[in-house]
């Protein structure tokens, strides 16, 4: 390994702050930054290799962390080590472990609707986005279209609610849901926040299906919806809540087709 | 309505930001403060009068204010006006209009299980619990218990998160979950995060049922674990993920119960 960096205006310090800290900067570089020993192993595990590996002083005697070094040694990942006050300044300081990569962020060429897959419109949260993902992953899914708006999947924030489920699916950035929708060869249906649709228990899903979901806010926009197969809510109680949390809907409506599709076997 | 404050040492501004930033004052006062007109409703819904409504000067034009301030005014609430900046240092900003009302937490006694229930051990993030409280009011769940370690459900990001299910919930905080469930008159489940017990979809739910579910990253403690009636997992697709997120497994479990009963109708 390299010399201890230990100065805040060293140049790599500089363009790993900046990566972690700028959408811009990641999707002008196409790479991004992943924090923490869970996140690192789910990376390798794809069979890839980190473009770099930060590893932070207090982590070196980490026995995750020597064995994950010792897996990149021999590959062309550099391996650099930052002083602790170095590395808290530039990785995701959530992550008990301080060991850091960095990777270009895989491309998916967008393709046609044919089969199982996620469309989020215009979710926000970085934290909801990662938590889908990871639900997406969970149950099956394993192609996700996020539209231009929608938050990206491979901030460190995305990264970390994700727990590695960015790694296990193809996600399509920047896609463009109308004209998906529009030549799908499997149905698609919308999840809307009020109960003037379809209800989620009276559809069968043993078939490829698509689900869109919208904006926390807003919901999916009704120029799309108009576009699916159906409109469909979940059914609530009689207490009066105004809709589930778009990341738990999600769950709810994945779940419901792993359950369905189960059963049917 | 009383003189615009403006001041950053005002003695209501200062009290008011404690409350705002402090869960030991929240806890301490047994108050708490909630921004933006859709929890301002959620709250009046329920036919309690908060002690303060607090108006920022640039929402002293919003109709729906107008008609919240109507609502108030024959009331014992205080009304307040702030200059925004001052509003703003206090108030949670997420919320798109400035108005907050600032009331007593309501205080539920702890009783016995014997109905449907949601018990939440040391879940952390008050956005995973907010989002908790809205599935389980909307899935039909009116009594949930946190244990002593649980973030608490009255912050500003748990009443944001929570989009108003507190309100519609019976809250039992700071709850001894050993003694709760091993007095429990119904079958209490807890969710696991392996695979090492038994299958979600393989539990009859149609009977009232207590649901226990764990911290984000240790998941429920074994001393509960073993007090419960079983352990439950939610099933996965091959793609090798870690579990589900706390919220969006509990989503699963809660709806999974709620599909039952209402196909058995």
């Amino acid at each position: 390994m390299s010399d201890i960096i230990t100065s805040n205006n060293n140049p790599t310090v500089r363009r790993l702050r900046k990566l972690a800290t700028s959408g811009k900067t990641r999707r002008e570089e196409g790479r991004t930054i992943a924090s923490g020993t869970h996140l690192a192993h789910s990376f390798l595990d794809t069979g890839d290799t980190p473009e770099i590996c930060i590893i932070a002083t207090a982590a070196q005697a980490n026995e995750e962390v020597i064995e994950l070094v010792r897996q990149l040694q021999h590959t062309s990942t550099t391996l650099i080590e930052f002083a602790d006050n170095i590395y808290e300044s530039v990785a995701d300081v959530h992550a008990a472990v301080g060991i850091s990569i960095v990777f270009s962020i895989p491309e998916a060429s967008n393709t046609a609707l044919i089969g199982d897959a996620l469309l989020v419109e215009d979710v926000q949260d970085p934290g909801n986005l990662g938590t889908m993902l990871r639900t997406a992953a969970a149950s099956g899914i394993t192609d996700v279209y996020l539209s231009p708006d929608c938050a990206s999947a491979w901030s460190p924030k995305a990264l970390r609610a994700g727990m590695g489920a960015q790694f296990a699916l193809r996600i399509y950035e920047q896609s463009n849901l109308q004209k998906l929708i529009k030549s799908s060869q499997t149905p698609v249906y919308a999840t809307m926040l009020t109960g003037d649709s379809v209800d989620l228990y009276d559809l069968d899903l043993r078939q490829p299906t698509a689900w869109l979901v919208g904006n926390e806010g807003q919901g999916v926009s009704t120029v799309l919806a108009t576009l699916t197969t159906e409109r469909v809510h979940i059914p609530q109680a009689a207490t009066p809540v105004e809709s589930l949390n778009v990341a738990a809907a999600t769950a709810v409506c994945l779940y419901e087709q792993f359950r369905q599709r189960q059963s049917s076997q």
